[in-house]
């Protein structure tokens, strides 16, 4: 016989990994095929011309994108360059910085700002809770003196998952009757859920290119209000890369990315953004509840004693993008392992208190239903296949949530006489 | 509020389908990303160097890739142009053929051999069942005089997606100690199920590249043992386009494809072949096994009176490359519209005389745990939203079924202990 | 030092081909990015949606784009499998078909004709030079029985790169009051020069996708006349593949290509389709016009005693795609492997009676002045480093033919006040 | 007659300029089709696996790359970015910096250093001229009290085309005995020209993805000697994103970038790092060498009185990666808008005080025959087209200067017998 391919090795289970790979990790999402080919296209003139209309067509829509009427920047950065041009350009040393933990990510945040210079001060969480707005308005209360120039939060912490309410917030900001600069890093979720930058009273918003908004890493985004622009003058920290004013002017393309322009990126960011205007932007916060209440659904049904949990305690503080799932005594990236090698899923990894007792769920960005029930269906064969101790079918729950979502409506009654003669 | 998308029109329910659409008909099969990137190269210089060198490697690989020592042919076509290749290179005007039928495929290739004047007779299908060696046996027995010149039968139907055991069907010739060509068509299914042309007798195998190749449709294939090609020689059918002996000579590269070659789909295919070899065919063939099986399982489970059921009647008559299946009282086409509009699935149509009245789940080529449960996943939330009779979940089932093939020998005993304390 | 690439071996030249590759030979023609992206784009449903619509929207257009009322076909096959789908849906055995020589490719599809049982004549070509119309009157004036029924000619021959006077042959075969069929291969110039197949009264078109329709190769073209429909009727070379009778039916996408369609080559074709519907048709000959007319302009001034000179004796029928260039005592495949391998440029080979004498520049297609200076500038640098004789700068006298294009009306005279103080 | 497009508008001349384009700036460079095909692949895990090698890969091959056993640096973020990388890890508010100016580049660097708070001195260029090395030394000698703490260069300056002889300048500071650090800016000019960072004792090297490195904008790079790493330890502009520190730490991928690693271009650079290594660094330094004579040998064939002149006066100055041509009384920008409108190439603008006088050719990167003298052929064409004066045809120079570098050793004497009876 000719055949020229050999036999696998005796013993060996032949991995079932190749086909398309599902990257459930919660940022970089999975990137749109027309956000790609955008990125490929060849280098253009980069003084005048079209590539200018498309930088200057994303500058003037990204304010109405978080319901703001600021300033919005672009950076070529990633998210952490985000936070430092958010600080850079509103904070001077010595200023006191106020860190409202729940997770992992306003920490870091945070130490960025140590590292500039700043007195920061961290408002502990909460275990597996959200920020609580009672405690945040408590502090504020107590700093009579308004020494507190900032204050940090996140509205999806990405390692726990959990959501913060923005706008509860603000009124918590607001009932203390404090002047601190309010400043939001939506990293995790911008593009996938609910946010209204100025309804909110947001001052500085801060979001990155590879997750709701569909474009690889790669680009770091501030929009800021008019009073954070006018606490930006008299801010020393700024410099020259992340400054503010230089990127507001109007007219000198080469100076709103302090230098040459992120090209590619800016091409891509162009094409998934038609494709959220296409879709409508409450469409695509609506097709995110719906499909995190599928996993949401399924983490339930594997819920059990010694078992899979949410890592988040109160389900209404579980957030739309991602979902960090706990895992009991299975060691988190073994289980990791199996679904990456063996069957073509990436999970997101446990991070800091949940380091190897946890994976994680992304579920934002470009997913629809064959995405997102694949994704469980695999875990749940995963898990199975360790003889894990499950409560039920987590990816039949998920499917039968969205079958509450698929517009029954469409189907007239008489086309299911065949079912019920 | 300044966000600038419009809410959704009050009422509506909001389409799930915007993410990474999965097509899961039985061909074209989901093309691998490297396959398309491939495609998207420049053209080259078409006289000398890589590009000959890649159609020489491709036409030198593609004999072993199907188990023989004889000639392989690629023709700028597809399918049914490959079945004309087929026929006009072995068949004269008056010669007599016998067409095995199982569903509908070899129907087709009879008319076209029809069309070339040669006489056509259909040996008929079992109802729902594959073509009966036994049957084909005695047909060969009382053609005392061999005046049927050839036999003609698909592998896999893609209509009723019944399998047919080659191997059974050579026995039943051999037995019959009758001298036609038996002509194989594997356009459904080559590359992903076992497929040996010199042991079980095969003198013609057809495919095409948009199925288990993985390559976009635009390439037909033959492959022809000796004794084809002795018949070929005096064969009167012969058109200039598909003529095997312009197509064999070597050193004249233009002749092998009687013009210019199809260059993209060259590159395409030669990526498709380096993954089908990165992995091992037997390997392909066993993670096909294994998806087939979780899609049937899948079936299996959501089978209830009056609602779905096999279309293949006998178990191991069923293709690993496709399953079709029927509705009952469905209307199947208003189920794929749903699944299509609302979800981002794609499922086959029903054929012929399953018009309406069934779906098929393609499972072939680059396909995974997270492509295949998604699929089964997104059609059982379709089927639940509908209230169709089930018999419990499919997607439950396959990813059971799926468990038991991930290779737990990887994991240590000890990984468990948090489970079994 | 760490640098880590080793020094280039003592002696030897560097290549300077390390860039973009130029490939300027008469086909493929160099791709456009659009074009090319488009080819790489997921599979689609094939069964309805998007794709059938594209492919609906291309067939209603092809018709108007060659100037006709009649009906287009498209193929998934090259430009030969063009050729025989012209032939065998017009044609009969025994079918007498009067081959128009003036190069090498009429005679090619004469011998397709021959195999499929016609009775072929070639009337013989004038050495370098275009077909006469004079000679076609006087032998279809011989043919008192109107024993021919077909005559074959091409638009431009891709060897000797002669332009043929379509209008002009009809007037001849009108002035004869000849009722053969008139099939005219444009397969080397669709989309680049003037064609009106209605008003010059042609019955069957073909064409190819590769050259100036800017797709890659893969798909082949007919445009056919209401009387070559009504000739198709009884013609006996038909076979299924390519029958126009089954293409021609409503509402079945899935027989308008006998079988599953091209996907690849349809998204392709549209883009250029749309880079052409840009452009307007009636500029992009223009544009070929002009290039045209800077590659004669080199090659004239290139032209020296000894050296090298047009193929084509007549200057009004030296065709604006193709320029095919006799080498007189020059190695003509010694010099293209130098521009190959040296320079990053490929040539068009010599063919026939050209071999090895002559080499073709392409100018076809996707091109504009940096693209044709760069290759007549490369060809130029390889003729003077081999010490040809030369007349002159070839691409200096190119970059002047196109500077009498630029359209210096959009300059005010004031600008140039510089210069002429 | 139905050809649907429209006839162009009476009087109006077609544009040429529908082909490939041609982007000649002095960066972004022309990507290469690989890089781009690169560019758009999906996302990967971000946590272990292929992308970490990758990213390892590269750290571990940049020093290399540069002749340096220091460290590597990547930064999500432009050429300005990696500039405010090199002098945040490496300065303390207050100290004094010395800008060598040569052009605008260097200019450009001291202001950011200004703003980060130190004390930033100029020394003047001479009119366009390199900087000059005893002027250096001089300054330094002056500096007697070591006051200057770093010492920021361009090798190349990107507005004026001016190249600085690096090693010279170090020979100049080592003969003034000054210990400050030298940082060089090598944006404009890696990996097309040489290079050497040890041996010239170079401290701190800058760079950027978007020209000689063939990747598209959006990665800037510094590399450090041991001695800036250990100035580093103590300097306090520190900032979070660039901190090498952290960038510094094995086995935390994730520290790498400071958050996120910007995939796609990992994955381009890993590319356009490739492409170096299969031509070797010497013989890419070659090319470069022999296309920048052959734009040189263009520009000056041009030049003539009252029209086009090199900006750079003293020709050894002129560098290898762009050239500056000043351009006398015509409207350089009305030239370029031709040049891009009319023939599809686009040229650098003059910058500076050679603002609308002088255009830029960028012959960086990618770059061979076809495209450099196709660039240079259609500047001719739009220069005769305006009747600028000109001493003769540049493109005919260049096209005979590669001429000389074809490598006529690989055709034997006896192939030009032809020729030479």
């Amino acid at each position: 016989m000719t055949v020229h391919q050999p036999d696998a090795p005796v013993g060996a289970t032949p991995s079932l990994a190749r086909g398309r790979h599902m990257l459930s990790i919660p940022g970089p999402s999975v990137m749109p095929d027309r956000v790609l080919a955008a990125m490929a296209r060849a280098m253009p003139n980069i003084y005048e011309g079209p590539l200018v209309k498309v930088s200057e067509a994303l500058l003037a829509k990204l304010p109405g994108f978080v319901g703001t009427t600021g300033h919005a920047f672009i950076a070529a950065a990633n998210g952490h360059g985000a936070w430092e041009m958010a600080l850079t350009n509103t904070l001077s040393p010595g200023d006191k910085v106020l860190v409202c933990e729940s997770g992992r990510f306003a920490i870091g945040w945070g130490e960025q700002a140590r590292m500039l210079g700043c007195e920061v001060e961290v408002m502990p969480a909460r275990p597996r809770r959200a920020v609580d707005p009672a405690a945040l308005e408590a502090r504020l209360r107590a700093d009579t003196g308004h020494a507190i120039k900032a204050i940090l939060v996140v509205q999806v912490d990405t390692a726990s998952s959990v959501w913060n309410d923005i706008a509860a917030l603000r009124r918590a900001i607001d009932t203390a009757g404090h002047p601190a600069l309010f400043m939001v890093d939506c990293i995790a979720c911008l593009g996938c859920i609910e946010y209204r930058m100025d309804d909110w009273g947001v001052d500085v918003t801060v979001a990155g290119s590879q997750k709701g908004l569909m474009a690889p890493p790669g680009l770091g985004f501030c929009w800021a209000s008019p009073r954070a622009m006018a606490v930006h003058v008299e801010a020393r920290c700024r410099t020259a890369y992340w400054d503010w004013t230089a990127r507001s002017q109007e007219g000198r393309h080469y100076l709103r990315y302090c230098g040459t322009p992120p090209v590619s990126h800016l091409y891509a960011l162009t094409e998934a953004m038609a494709m959220l205007e296409e879709e409508g932007l409450t469409n695509v916060w609506a097709r995110h509840g719906v499909l995190a209440g599928a996993a949401r659904a399924a983490v339930a049904a594997w819920a059990a004693p010694g078992g899979l949990e949410f890592a988040v305690l109160e389900p209404a503080e579980r957030s739309d993008v991602v979902t960090t799932v706990l895992t009991g005594g299975i060691d988190a990236e073994r289980l990791r392992t199996i679904a990456e090698d063996r069957a073509g899923l990436t999970l997101g990894i446990g991070l800091g208190a949940f380091e190897c007792r946890a994976f994680r769920i992304g579920h934002m960005g470009h997913l629809n239903p064959p995405m997102l029930l694949g994704t469980l269906g695999t875990v749940e064969a995963t898990l199975v296949s360790w003889g894990a101790p499950l409560g039920g079918s987590g990816v039949a729950a998920a499917a039968a949530h969205i079958a509450g979502h698929l517009g029954a409506e469409t189907v007239p009654a008489g086309s299911l006489q065949g079912f019920n003669p």
